[in-house]
């Protein structure tokens, strides 16, 4: 039955595809077939024109509760391995696609779905989210989750959240930078395609350049990240859609996107 | 008539020299010629001695629109690539030069007028101020304004701004870290001034040797940074100003600096 | 009388090793001999079994003024490279011992004493606390204070810091986030106890594992960290503290660590 861990749902007018993850049952637990799943789904997307913005969401009270333990006690080093192998290719998936990627929280994200939220380029949570790193209490870590916890919301904060397991809340989350947008919960789905909508009137080439563009330079050092941007920048500048754009844009109209 | 996109001023009583960008008709653009401007003028001021700290200011209610973009229709890449080398060199000179550098921001500040707030070592932002890199929208994205501007305000925030292309006001910019001071509108320029008022009486010596470090340590990993450091402090120690400061400080009484 | 600089105790109940900063009257100057005292007690806690969790804090009004001025000056090179050399060592030691470091910060926390409390995991605040890297004002830039600083708070909040020499108070070192949590004076040892226990619950070789990885992920690119981290947590998860978490944690019962 592992093919209903994951959800996926493309509206073509809003041209937002989902990701689901639904089993709420069992609080969404991101199995290596769960992980797979979103993997696969968001490979999809990525070559479907019609998907202009990706939204990850869940059902249920909780947004995932992490990785399955079942998956993970009384298994080999090599089996632990594959797990965790996994898991950030998803993460890397995530931020790999040419579409940006919003995660929609409704309730708890927790350990490797906290890492999923802090992974995707925009968070909005609702109020009743809650992102946590509680590996520490059960003898694991949250070693892989840190990696985005630490990136998002600095140092101290994230050694907070890793060294007590305690979770922070929504609007601690959005004040910490983990998090763009707290709404009502029963705003979040119309928010979440709100924050879409405003994105997706763009340049899909446009928008591709510049997530992959994102990821280059935020690595590496300041001289290299403007010798890699100043050239990416040049040649975004000369595509058929940034001539137009800027064209459409000094003549007052509105731009049509060719994609190339 | 491109003598007159960029003034310069310097205050021998205040030992400020200020840069103001004063095509306030134009919206103040970032033609290279004016980007060229900036960069002579902030060289010029850099072997000044009488010059302690330097303010980027402007004329008119918008700080820049950013780039000309007249300069970037119908061109070839390697007329783009000359565009983003010049942006690229501007902002890297403010950085470079000995003096700290001071945006004094009045209004808005768009994608390379942000970049070129985002270089400056303090902001301070009059509440009439926004902040934006809305290339996304013109089939540009801000590639580099987003290496200043992502490491200022960090990972989910910068791609709020770069995805939506939407400003942030004055006190949201200084929330999340890129602005030091929101001040009336009426009290930017004495607000500035006092600010460039506590940094000018150190020793510029000091001030030099402390900002050139700071680039140089910040985007390196902790233990080469400590390196990097520990010999810079041991080297500022000896110099003749950091031993009359010292003696000074112990003695209760106002250090006289020589400048090494 | 050197021996008196810091003063070290063990509540073997609470599981706390604390290093007492104690030479108030002198503002608990960071002189060679003191820090080559804290990096002693820090390595004999780092494999004393019965300590889960370490506490620096400080007696008097003041946590620590910096250095001690009086050995930086009529000095050569070599002498100063020697005082910082020490320094830098016992700010990595912080973060290399394997339990994790809270500061205790009930006082001004100034220059290396910023810098001290920036390098510790976790740092709890009194109200009284103030930070602050005044180096500027005497003549000696707070360049390894601010590897540290920079790190904690950002970018142009540590260039405020640095270039003005202002302190920032309690709250808002906690908005930047240099500190976790600001309590009122008399709470600051009672809060202080309880963040500590909070953590010296989990499993000690759980916590080694991860603040260890947290310091080898924290500065290096982002898919590099993915591959560090998801060996260590592979390698956590077949430890029999990990096994032992998981199996308690879905038995709904206490684990038992055995530290292996």
């Amino acid at each position: 039955m592992n093919d209903d861990a994951v959800r996926t749902e493309i509206d073509t007018d809003a041209r937002i595809g989902t990701v689901t993850l639904s089993r709420p049952g069992q609080r969404n637990p991101l199995s290596t077939s769960a992980m797979r799943q979103v993997t696969a789904a968001l490979r999809e997307f990525a070559t479907n024109e019609s998907v202009r913005v990706v939204v990850i969401t869940a059902d249920g009270p909780v947004f995932s509760a992490g990785h399955d333990l079942s998956e993970m006690i009384d298994r080999t080093l090599d089996d632990e391995r594959a797990v965790f192998d996994v898991c950030t290719e998803m993460m890397n998936t995530v931020q790999q696609i040419p579409q940006p990627v919003i995660a929609a929280v409704q309730g708890p994200a927790i350990a490797a779905g906290c890492q999923l939220a802090a992974s995707c380029d925009l968070v909005v949570a609702a109020s009743t989210a809650v992102f946590g790193t509680p590996g520490v209490r059960i003898g694991l870590f949250c070693s892989t989750p840190m990696v985005a916890l630490s990136r998002s919301v600095g140092r101290k904060r994230a050694m907070q959240m890793l060294l007590t397991g305690e979770t922070v809340d929504a609007h601690t989350a959005a004040d910490w930078g983990l998090v763009n947008l707290v709404v009502e919960p029963d705003q979040l789905d119309t928010q979440t395609r709100t924050l879409a909508a405003r994105i997706s009137d763009a340049s899909p080439l446009t928008l591709q350049i510049g997530k992959q563009a994102f990821y280059r330079q935020i690595d590496v050092p300041q001289d290299e990240a403007y010798k890699l941007m100043s050239e990416t920048m040049a040649a975004n500048a000369v595509t058929c859609d940034a001539q137009e754009g800027m064209s459409a844009f000094l003549a007052k109209r509105k731009p049509v996107w060719q994609g190339k």
